[in-house]
């Protein structure tokens, strides 16, 4: 409560979820930078901060994939009870996780985006040639060519980044982010 | 550097070490409220917000415990980085962990507190009952009766609670950090 009045807002999860090459990332980038601008406290957190720390004992097996989205759930928490707008990034293809952090939350604190891009699309992109190597079998359970993802069944935001524009993205995000930091104010 | 110009000072991670029932926590508390009352971003971490979340996994093993307190130190880096002045209060008892915490951190970014509280005295206070089961053979591996506790070699800062009041802890803590924190700006 008193963290609230002091940033003038109360912290929440906005979680990205969607497959590699997706844009979840140039999305919740752009978007901190928005809300950084505007005077929010505003923290991106993505799989590259956290596999170089507090995952560092984790592989990309199913269950250590899993553990990490687990992880980053918490850590999210952590930060949205600081006051923080968490912008969390990561493809998090399970619902279970996904659900599990959004059931620790209060409700309205968790905000699940999905970056619902068409895997041919991300495949097209391949920014990190991963879907090349996932096609040659170099890189075992990918997510969308060799393993599942189960698309958010009731997301509070669904994005086609083939379809609509970055920025066409950001206004409805910032739209949607906006309404709900006035309610919990 | 945005972030430290938004917060008005740099994040940092103050990290308290000592013996179960040492006063790290109440030391930690109690300093909390006085930045926040100043008008600063403190947040407090400990053992008991961690081990409902992220390390809700991790026993009390000797392996866990410290894989437990490299997370915590992780997640303290994770906050320092949002501008935080982090307090943390772990027993911590391995140099190891607490100083690959230091060495990832920038530098004087990092401020080791040694609760240095005799074990006699903890043991007398015993506010959680654990010396009691820990002399009863209850609790394997309790720090200070069946574990090793591995002094800090060069801490920023020792207290003894047993001779120096919390009050005195607490004003030459605040000295220390406010000059700490005046260097960093």
């Amino acid at each position: 409560m008193e963290r609230t009045r002091r940033f003038g807002h109360p912290g929440m999860v906005v979680w990205f979820t969607g497959l590699s090459g997706a844009g979840k990332t140039t999305l919740a980038t752009q978007f901190e930078r928005i809300l950084f601008d505007q005077g929010r406290a505003a923290y991106l957190l993505d799989g590259d901060i956290l596999r170089t720390g507090l995952c560092q004992d984790l592989g990309f097996s199913i269950i250590d994939r899993r553990e990490n989205v687990r992880r980053a759930g918490e850590v999210a928490r952590v930060l949205a009870d600081t006051g923080f707008i968490v912008l969390a990034a990561f493809i998090s293809p399970f619902a279970l996780e996904r659900d599990q952090i959004r059931a620790k939350m209060p409700p309205g604190r968790f905000v699940e985006v999905y970056v619902n891009t068409p895997v041919e699309t991300c495949e097209q992109r391949d920014v990190k040639g991963l879907y090349r190597k996932a096609r040659a079998n170099l890189i075992p359970d990918f997510t969308g060519i060799s393993s599942p993802y189960e698309p958010p069944v009731d997301p509070e935001l669904k994005f086609r980044t083939d379809q609509e524009s970055i920025e066409q993205c950001l206004i409805r995000l910032q739209e949607f982010i906006e309404n709900r930091l006035r309610a919990g104010r």
